[in-house]
């Protein structure tokens, strides 16, 4: 689907990203499909075993190298109208046509490649054999730094996939009731983040009662019960690849058990505190100090044992991470989920999660439904 | 959700693996989420930035290390029933924990270790240094045998992947209509492909018109129009992880192309040869061969430019393929897609795609759906 960024954006990036390479001692960037190559090239490429690989040296040109069956699907993304492309028949060694169109871009062997975080093992091993003189580092520290920061037109497209998973929870009282199992509930809420406006379901975690203490829990045959806490954690991708991720805990009819009321109660105060001091120049690990802190005045400090949140974009997790030791001062455009959770093993769990983006003087909420305890009945 | 097989049956896989990466020459197999994980534990974990890894050292026990919030999910999922289950903390050096793991099972440092094939170079490039004396081979070579060839109980999960998107295409008429883009009619078949019993949606191909004659080509904002040939590949996921692939090529009302029709003609005779040759003992390049001369000798042979397909299980695309150059025989329990294609640049193209499983003594259309032209109005 045509979702690229316009051209001359992506020109744009395409220089930075050889600009960076160069300030890194990076002689070449190696992109395979994936989020790297959607934000560079604007072509959204299924990751598969014959090798899409976009060439970015840090002198000359960039090439895009694609199978020849993917050739017309990278000229329609309009991949093409920013790089030359470059086909192989399925009997070529693609990689080592790869090698020789970085040799030819360098004028000869390059030293130190970057590779996209995401290539796949199968793709790493056979270019490093393919380019064996030639060091491997990860493209994360030279790409990171013009990803991290989300333009405007970003900032809206994580606006309208917070906005559609907003509108999946604001339906959960259809799905999620006593009687049914965590795995009917999932398959209606995979319904509805399509429905919803998504083109892909990413995740869906519903962990009723103690499945609520397992922070990444799927979803089980476990049958929701009457005053069942449960936690419903989900997310999908839209056709521009931009990601939702958001978390509620309800309460499924009856009469929760009391200490959950109360920690929710703390758990609200420590997500809201979160929010709330976000702002240009705060360090995330400063951000999580505010929600942990809360929690941990109020007694449940060892069971809140994850980081507060994550980056977001075309990537459900990247930079910049919420967690202690991150002192990387926040700046404008910066995008990431805010989410402590309480988990009682054996017991029961909340989680409370938002994703906010850093505005010139603080903080919004890219999803805005209510974040008090609700009550289906 | 709870999809594991049997305990036993992992048990049996865990011990084949750790005996083939022997064989191998491995020193221990590093299998991060994706479908060797699934295989092997059981386990389906989100591929994420912290490090979660089944360690199979070819002496000693495999181990789980799964990040301290995931440990609830693997115990869950079956995988501590067969593996024993570390955790790491968030600021714990994951990498470095397992390397140290490898060592005390092994009693020194390994001198080979194999990657899942999927395996992200954010991981590769950690695990190389955290083993820096360690050469990296891809697990494909290892753990590809175990997986080629299909248990009947996978055999039996394939067909209901392929019965479910059978049902997708069978309602294909209620969404692919002239005056609709082909980004709409993909919405639809994304619900649809929820709907009709998978738990993710993987891949739509929506080519009308021209678009048909790329064969990677996505969706699109063309509007079919009136006598289109329109090419619809679609596949899912099942909770269970099995996926389905089938391509059926439709007419969208009107009369279409007369050249169309004659090639679709030739292309149907195609597939269905290739499908008949299929059998134990034979190669697979002989399946191609099958498809490809029967294209060759109608003159359409410059049109039908990949290969003619892909094995099929827990990964869309895994061994077998259906290649040319590829001799190795074909066994009962191998399951791969049969899809000839012929694509007219600047016009129009067909493909038609059924999986297929090898039985004792011949092969088995997994798709049963008509291959006949379908003319919807």
């Amino acid at each position: 689907m045509a979702h690229a960024p316009d051209p001359n954006v992506l020109r744009t990036r395409l220089r930075a990203a050889r600009d960076a390479a160069g300030r890194s001692g990076v002689d070449a960037v190696l992109v395979t499909p994936g989020p790297d190559l959607r934000y560079l090239a604007g072509y959204h490429a299924v990751p598969l075993e014959r090798l899409t690989c976009l060439l970015v040296p840090a002198s000359g040109e960039p090439v895009l190298l694609v199978p020849r069956l993917e050739h017309a699907a990278a000229e329609a993304s309009g991949a093409a109208d920013v790089v030359h492309v470059v086909s192989h028949e399925e009997n070529d060694d693609a990689f080592a046509m790869a090698a020789g169109l970085v040799r030819d871009a360098l004028g000869g062997d390059p030293a130190t490649v970057a590779l996209t975080n995401t290539m796949p093992a199968m793709h790493v091993l056979r270019l490093r054999d393919a380019m064996s003189g030639a060091k491997q580092v990860l493209a994360g520290s030279v790409l990171g730094e013009l990803r991290v920061r989300k333009d405007p037109a970003e900032v809206d497209a994580l606006r309208r996939a917070a906005q559609a998973i907003d509108r999946v929870h604001s339906r959960m009282g259809e799905w999620l009731r006593p009687g049914r199992t965590e795995a009917e509930v999932g398959r209606d809420i995979a319904d509805g983040i399509i429905a919803e406006g998504h083109r892909f379901v990413d995740f869906i975690i519903v962990a009723s009662g103690p499945n609520g203490a397992s922070p990444h829990h799927d979803t089980s045959d476990r049958v929701i019960e009457r005053g069942d806490p449960v936690v419903v954690d989900i997310g999908g991708s839209m056709a521009d690849g931009y990601c939702s991720d958001c978390t509620r805990t309800y309460v499924v009819g009856g009469d929760p058990d009391p200490e959950f009321v109360k920690y929710y109660a703390v758990l609200l105060d420590a997500q809201k505190r979160a929010c709330e001091v976000v702002r240009p120049g705060v360090t995330p690990e400063s951000v999580d100090a505010a929600a942990r802190d809360v929690i941990t005045e109020a007694g449940y400090g060892d069971y809140f044992f994850h980081r507060t949140g994550h980056g977001i974009g075309l990537e459900t997790h990247e930079d910049p991470y919420i967690v202690s030791g991150n002192d990387r001062l926040l700046e404008p455009g910066m995008c990431f989920s805010i989410e402590p959770g309480i988990y009682l093993a054996g017991r029961h769990g909340a989680r409370i999660e938002d994703i906010v983006t850093v505005t010139d003087d603080g903080g919004e909420r890219l999803d805005t439904i209510d974040r008090e305890l609700v009550v289906l009945d």
